[in-house]
């Protein structure tokens, strides 16, 4: 399982700060939403020039103008971007295009889907890398909301999925056991008062712990589109020194 | 009726240029989606500046964070923001919360919305200044699509709206008599070889030719919430010259 730290700052300069900080100890780095809408693609360029190995994930939540949308991000410098799962097929396949002509990857937020489980399959049909089970900010505050129901929609959907919302190392354990690709921990770690030892400590035993193999490949299997060639998005790792894996290539198409 | 150019580029430079030509002829300026994601809120106080007579629209397609993205938006200038009508009623309330305090209002966008009439119905409550009936860009590009089906729902749902998607020179006349409160052209502005002879020739006849009153107040209800203060939003707006409506003061809540 991969770790993701969701950066919902609003400065370029606090990103790159919180970026450096935890960067030997996740594998993906997201700009968050509103990081995005208040600084533009710069801050996406930015964050992939100090981090050219890590994978770089723009949180656009695209809702429409998909190719225009991921177009903008993956040239900015961006290897994977969101479309809302709310979003109609044709911006969906839109970002899918765009992600196929620069070798990226789009990931499908699940934010406000009704039936979680129905609309991942369909996205992976259409050609996202991996769907994102996701509770957001505002839904996580309200009563009611519980990361096991997120969990079992994963589980139950059998498709590649991120989980995103409550993600914390008294739930990261159970994040992995119901076979997330990826963690999304956002607060818990710049949240934390010391942001490097609290990714440090979300990273799970089992998936990037030094002592690891010394280089391996990860692909993340868009499933096969019936009209469409089969899309395998992988990128290879190597460990280097005492730190935790650094990826040393980015995404690319099998 | 009033005119918003939507202003769907990707440069704050290209925005500030078209909002040059069109201005005179146009009671709201949009920032698009993609024009926020590429430049951030930069664009919108660039924007407000250059014209702090209009209406600036922030079109933030917000999904999450409601609250926080809003207040970006206002704090950099914008009059108006959009969130989703997939998003979850806290999202909303947020966004209201946050357009209350600036003495600003919300629009919701109900693109991706499948039944648009209840939505509308139940984001008015909530504090929205009007919804948006909104087909986007991929939409309208979709074989089946009809802006009578929109306006349709505009006129059920019997709340203030306006109306994006299919707004042209062929098409504004059925807007208005749906009752919609504002139409939003895009393409058949930014897209004509002359945007300001479009953005003239869209401007309907009845609502700000010059001619009208010299002064007056333009509302927005925003239904009472059993929870909440009623919102009004007005401005007051003159006409100068020869020159099509210029609002002189921004929105305020009454
Ligand atoms: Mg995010
Ligand atoms: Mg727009």
């Amino acid at each position: 399982m991969k770790l993701q730290v969701a950066m919902d700052v609003v400065t370029t300069d606090a990103a790159l700060e919180l970026a450096a900080k935890v960067a030997p100890y996740v594998d993906i780095i997201e700009l968050g939403t509103p990081l995005i809408k208040a600084e533009g693609m710069r801050a996406v360029t930015a964050v992939k020039a100090a981090h050219p190995d890590k994978t770089v994930f723009a949180d656009l939540k695209t809702m429409d103008a998909g190719e225009l949308e991921a177009d903008l991000a993956f040239t900015a410098g961006a290897d994977l971007v969101t479309v809302l799962g709310t979003a109609g097929d044709s911006t969906i396949i839109g970002a899918v295009a765009a992600a196929t002509k620069h070798g990226k990857g789009v990931v499908v937020d699940l934010i406000g889907v009704a039936d979680k489980v129905t609309r991942a399959r369909e996205v992976t049909e259409l050609g996202a890398v991996f769907v994102e089970m996701h509770a957001g900010l505002d839904e996580q505050a309200e009563p009611g909301f519980s990361l096991a129901t997120l969990l079992n929609q994963g589980e139950t959907a059998r498709v590649p999925f991120s989980l995103a919302g409550g993600v914390s190392v008294a739930t990261i354990a159970s994040v992995q056991r119901a076979g997330a690709r990826v963690a999304v921990a956002g607060g818990a770690i710049y949240g934390a008062e010391d942001p490097a030892a609290a990714a440090a400590a979300l990273r799970s035993p089992s998936s990037d712990a030094p002592g690891g193999p010394p280089s391996r490949q990860f692909c993340l299997n868009a499933k096969k589109h019936p009209r469409r060639k089969a899309r395998v998005l992988c990128r290879v790792e190597r460990v280097r020194g005492g730190q935790p894996s650094s990826s040393l290539a980015s995404w690319s198409t099998e």
